[in-house]
């Protein structure tokens, strides 16, 4: 099966998951059934059994799910049971943030440079992390067989940025430009979009309006 | 029904049907059946009829929703029909990117304020963006009635950050400190997480390394 096969929707949720079985496993729960597991993700328990299916089975009727064996499996299939080398590419505001966010908070993947117009200029307190120039990029890539990019570039330059990740042999990339983005076939992008989560709240933030109020 | 009563995973879909929608408007099309919605989001046509049932009938069998109808209500669902005031609190790299990002890209909300222990140390290049000290929380959230709040504050003084704001009215909370925080039952806290993308994006990076290569 190519990877592509499994939805989106569904790859979407295996980081979820793994986080869960992360609490889990610092908790010292060994076993967890897909009702205690749908509790701790909001997805139904037949949306995660349907979600784990895809990649094999991995639990025990009746039983449930072993913490650790899940876990580790879910790591090899998303990918993460090796460090996966990144780039960053727009070190204003949002990159530093994304950057330090994902050094101090996300083990999997080693974020081997940052690239900007004005590497001169920028400074960090991040160890180790080297900012480049753009003009860096191609060499970086190769040295280093980079396939995965996150990109907070201004939206007019987005377009180009990305044909030369493309160019040089990126596969996947992450957009924080809020523009569209042509690629490839081959290469696969995302658009994050840092407004949805903060929508999704405020449907909560309106519980004690929409009741009807005491006189 | 309270508005507790759906799933957090439907609700956390909702506002991706409502950008899917827009995006839809401004290409004039009126009409869209819950299987092109399902190409243009990746979830199960199935999973989208369900979860447009939990808040009501919006299309019509055979034939598919009516766009601005579904967006109207779905603004009206959420809560995006008026414009959310909302505070910003600690505008470190992250507070600043996330800020600007919601003034620029998100309409629904406006963002009356943001907070930070070193006010007199910020400038921001954001038109008409207040930036107060922590003293200033409780008179500012009583002026307007905030019940929104998004933190970027550090780990260590994020409890006691959202202890201040839950006194002072605040009952939804969009937490990018990376630690948990304890909130009473009516307060509902949504802990973000920006390295959850970045992972599933490597589950695609890695599509033709997993395939036998020719000798």
């Amino acid at each position: 099966m190519s990877r592509r096969n499994a939805p989106k929707s569904v790859v979407k949720r295996l980081p979820v998951y793994l986080r869960i079985l992360d609490s889990l496993i610092r908790r010292d729960v060994e076993i967890i059934s897909s009702r205690v597991l749908s509790e701790e993700t909001g997805f139904t328990a037949e949306q995660i059994r349907k979600d784990l299916a895809y990649f094999g089975a991995f639990g025990t009727r009746g039983t449930g799910y072993n913490t650790s064996y899940l876990r580790e499996k879910l790591l090899r299939i998303i990918g993460l049971d090796r460090q996966t080398k990144i780039i960053v590419v727009g070190f204003g505001h949002l990159g530093k943030a994304l950057t330090r966010y994902n050094v101090s908070k996300n083990p999997y993947v080693d974020i081997i440079g940052v690239f900007d117009i004005n590497p001169e200029e920028l400074h960090t307190d991040i160890p180790d992390l080297k900012i480049h120039s753009m003009e860096m990029l191609p060499e970086v890539i190769l040295a280093d067989q980079v396939k995965v990019a996150m990109i907070t570039v201004p939206a007019d330059v987005a377009q180009s940025v990305v044909d030369l990740l493309v160019d040089n042999g990126v596969t996947a990339i992450l957009n924080f430009a809020p523009t569209k983005i042509n690629v490839p076939e081959h290469v696969y992008v995302h658009n994050a979009d840092l407004t949805i989560e903060l929508q999704s709240l405020i449907y909560y933030s309106l519980e004690d309006e929409k009741q009807p109020e005491p006189e």
